[in-house]
């Protein structure tokens, strides 16, 4: 991850930064390539200057980062040599004048304590920094897609496994834990915990996974990810135990169409020869896939088309009716519309994607057919 | 969790609050008894002004709160209703004037907006309030305490398993998986990640789980926790696979005492007749146990001795050197001592205590004999 060190380091001086404090853990992980803090509690931070940088954390992982992160300078943390302490320390070496943090993930005690590094004798300023390092990783390097891309190989394999489980009495939860055994006998982690809903649970898009026991004739929701290398993948699949009539395959197969019109969109910008800008607006996406549910007598998604994703299950950019994001080669995303009609039932189909330089493809490959148990 | 409402609302009172807003995940849970929200991502508020409880929450959750939160009332977040507008609106029903949000989990960013509810013509403020919630968490109900007791019984079950899975050969991973596969077979989930280390791998504290496979005449050092029905469990023992030569004995003998004395030094407190004041400084607990270690000849403890435990698997009180928490009857900790010597391996042994009226009672029963397996 090395090489986006310099891209942010552009962005410093744009942003006229002498400094930049990052207390995000995905970020941290994006920067250092080292994913064992705590989301929980403030167990490491990376300072950047313009020529150097830090890592600054506590005696139980300076071992660790010594040895996964040579290329930081490693700042020790303890009762005598506090965070503070560090701080001011770096100001007077560097001079430091406007020093940014990230607005989003530092609270406003954790504000109060930076405050203190404001050295009249310095000028030193802290600014608040809005999705710096957020707007690099947003655009994907070919080897974070190549770790979604296995994440999702292992997920698409995970399908394959559940699909063999589905079977008349088996509950939510035993399922969702087979789901989970796979993954991690596989070497991997949940990305999220995952969802899976029988019958009419599948029309509560975030369904709290229950004892609720398979019954025949009803739709299998089960969305879930993997987590695996520091990247995440997340899928959705809808499967049917019984025989569907006309109007669940219906609405099957307008889900599917949905999907595929946003994901037709999104190409025929790239079909298009000597377009200039090879970006499109993600709300547009968007429109695709919900117009065409709402055109089929459904009710509209419930919710937004897409997310991004890479090192956190939920990024950048996003695709819903009032994203501002637009979409370019390198990102990479989920299109998942769904229809859900309470009390009987709901479909949902995720896949993720890549946009390419030559256009879109997808990175999740399990079949999407209406698959009859 | 109904009955803590008063007790937080006699604190809105005391400091002069017309309403708290309430974001922190663990608090919710805590004020709700509904658990589901991530913790990643904004999904609720809880909003408590002097005569009524609101959470507000998005039509994902809307069916689950109905049901499961009944004596909140539910306002739902839309693209059209904002939370920013429903803040306004509250602001005006209510006439608020000094609305009190928790600093230690408002980001930067999101202060930002909160400072919008400002209305000049209600003369409305915002202001920074600290630990409110969590000055109620941390004396427990004897409801909680129960459920944290469930939790530690099935830890207990969990290391009695485990111990018949301790083989030569078997890595680090293998027996973490196992652990989780019981947990998880029992419907409960782990409270963090395992800790496994064999051997050297002992000896760092936070141990970052490894393919490391067991060998002969090494320490086996399990730390993990147990979360059921919302409330955590933490346990950590330290097994000898093989024959433990008598500097290894003693190692261990050596943190089993450090522990019970300041098991012991807690106990004294209660056994003597007519002290007043049931409570104890947090840090002198710290020492007792500290200090028989350091007089053992070994390095001090590299971390606190203890965590205050509950919803959240680390949360007040703190016993640590520099800890200035006091501990009172309904206060439940863990006592976890260890020698960690680099190169050679270590031993931690961590139990849950809670006061009681009558003095401390461990909540863990696993054995504390050496096992040599």
């Amino acid at each position: 991850m090395f090489d986006n060190l310099s891209k942010i380091k552009l962005k410093l001086n744009e942003q006229h930064l002498d400094a930049l404090l990052i207390t995000s853990v995905p970020n941290i992980t994006y920067l250092t390539g080292y994913s064992h803090f705590s989301k929980e509690e403030r167990e490491a931070f990376v300072i950047l200057t313009k020529n150097q940088q830090y890592i600054v954390t506590d005696a139980r992982y300076s071992e660790a980062v010594k040895k996964h992160v040579p290329r930081f300078i490693l700042l020790e943390v303890s009762p005598q040599n506090r965070f503070e302490q560090i701080g001011r320390d770096l100001v007077k070496t560097y001079s430091l004048k406007r020093i940014g943090f990230e607005e989003q993930n530092i609270t406003v005690a954790e504000h109060k304590k930076l405050s203190k590094l404001h050295d009249p004798n310095h000028f030193t300023t802290c600014i608040p920094i809005s999705n710096l390092v957020e707007s690099i990783r947003i655009i994907k390097e070919p080897k974070e897609i190549q770790k979604i891309e296995q994440s999702c190989n292992l997920g698409d394999k995970a399908f394959e496994y559940i699909l063999k489980k589905i079977t008349l009495g088996i509950s939510e939860l035993e399922l969702a834990f087979e789901l989970e055994f796979f993954i991690k006998k596989h070497g991997a982690n949940l990305s999220f915990p995952s969802i899976v809903a029988f019958g009419p649970n599948a029309s509560i898009p975030h369904h709290q996974i229950s004892e609720q026991e398979l019954n025949n004739n009803e739709f299998v929701l089960l969305d879930f990810g993997v987590l695996l290398d520091d990247y995440c993948s997340d899928m959705t699949r809808t499967v049917f135990f019984g025989k569907a009539t006309d109007e669940q395959k219906k609405m099957y197969n307008t889900v599917l169409e949905s999907q595929k019109r946003a994901f037709n969109l999104l190409n025929t910008k790239y079909l298009i020869p000597n377009t200039k800008t090879k970006t499109i607006k993600a709300k547009n996406i968007d429109k695709a896939a919900r117009d065409y549910i709402i055109s089929q007598g459904y009710p509209s998604i419930p919710h937004s088309l897409g997310h991004g994703i890479g090192i956190e299950v939920h990024e950048s950019p996003r695709l819903s009716p009032i994203s501002k994001d637009e979409l370019k080669p390198g990102m990479v995303f989920s299109l998942e519309p769904g229809i859900y009609v309470p009390n009987f039932g709901g479909v949902r189909i995720e896949d993720l994607i890549v946009i390419e330089p030559s256009g879109p493809r997808y990175l999740t490959h399990a079949s999407k057919h209406l698959i009859e148990i």
